[in-house]
């Protein structure tokens, strides 16, 4: 049994999550320099100099260490929009930049899966799947909350929130599936350009239709 | 060899054209009833009253005679919208047909493909991939024309046609890929009608924001 779902109250529970916190700190290295599948759990410990008994310990495997990874990368994105959110900026520079932070962490995903060799969607259905659609439900209520918020100061027009919100999360979601989809999870620098085109028209036109 | 690949001049050509033509629908048939894995070369060759043999001779296999029904989706398609483009109907209701008819297009490939079970896009690669790029292709140019005629008719404001193009094209794309990763090739009504809103919505605002 792991660590992580020992009860709360144990006294080694915060040393227990300095090393998680280093563990995912040394394989998000890995992950992002060589990709998923050409980093091993055994030099992810050496890089930390522990053994890799001690690494499993903590995960069990391979792919719930890059989860955890990915997990940290959401968390990380998320907060990066919250915190931008509540800024005193007009709701239409929050929307863009919105799509901004969504494509660093489009290109950090896509650095660390190194999809080519073996994509993320891939591997462990439907624990991915789970933390797919958590993630695109984040996505919408942040999205949201700029709409709202736009509505509220007069910046935008009255609109059925819910359904912009999903149209918006989805389309900006569907142009990064199209071209996993197109590129075969093969991405250049080139596709990844197109990407931020389409994204970013597609932002604009979006304000320019709910601006007053 | 097969009949198809003979010199034009052949006096048979046109019986072959009729012989083509005839598999083409009955072959259609059986895809949108039963998808391309639950039906079989010797179903269709019973259904039409020929022999195996005499339909092997026209297509070598089903996923060639598979790629030919996708072929004669993709030009019916093609040839509603060439047609439509021409009437005097204001471009933004052209392009709102243009997105009904690409609805009702993809609603026929996901009931010729029984895409639960073998996905188009797995088979016949690299021939369905070019299959689908020149597609795209001309979706684009059929996108192209209608805004082109309504910048011309003072409709749209000016823009950057190809930018919106490129951009309404793979937005199109996009939440169909998106709703085929998400429900893996297993697509409800429900999912088919969210797909439907999402584009519908986007091509609203797409238009909002062109427009004059």
């Amino acid at each position: 049994m792991s660590k992580k779902s020992e009860a709360k109250a144990d006294p080694n529970e915060s040393a227990d999550n300095i090393k998680i916190t280093a563990i995912l700190e040394a394989a998000q290295k890995r992950f992002s320099h060589f990709g998923l599948s050409k980093t091993t759990m055994g030099e992810i410990a050496s890089d930390m100099g522990i053994s890799k008994a001690s690494l499993y310990y903590y995960f069990p495997d391979k792919d719930r260490l890059f989860m955890a990874v990915i997990i940290k990368e959401q968390e990380a994105f998320e907060k990066c929009v919250s915190d931008m959110i509540l800024k005193p900026v007009k709701s239409a520079a929050k929307l863009k930049q919105f799509v901004g932070f969504q494509l660093d962490f489009f290109k950090r995903l896509l650095s660390l899966g190194k999809f080519n060799h073996m994509p993320v969607s891939e591997l462990s259905k439907p624990f991915g799947e789970k933390l797919r659609i958590r993630h695109f439900n984040i996505e919408k209520e942040l999205i949201s909350k700029i709409l709202k918020a736009g509505i509220a100061n007069k910046e935008f027009s009255r609109f059925d929130v819910e359904a912009y919100t999903e149209m918006f999360a989805s389309g900006i979601s569907g142009f990064r599936a199209l071209m996993i989809k197109d590129s075969n999870y093969n991405l250049t620098a080139e596709d990844y350009k197109v990407v931020e085109c389409r994204m970013k028209l597609f932002t604009d036109i979006f304000i320019k239709a709910i601006s007053k």
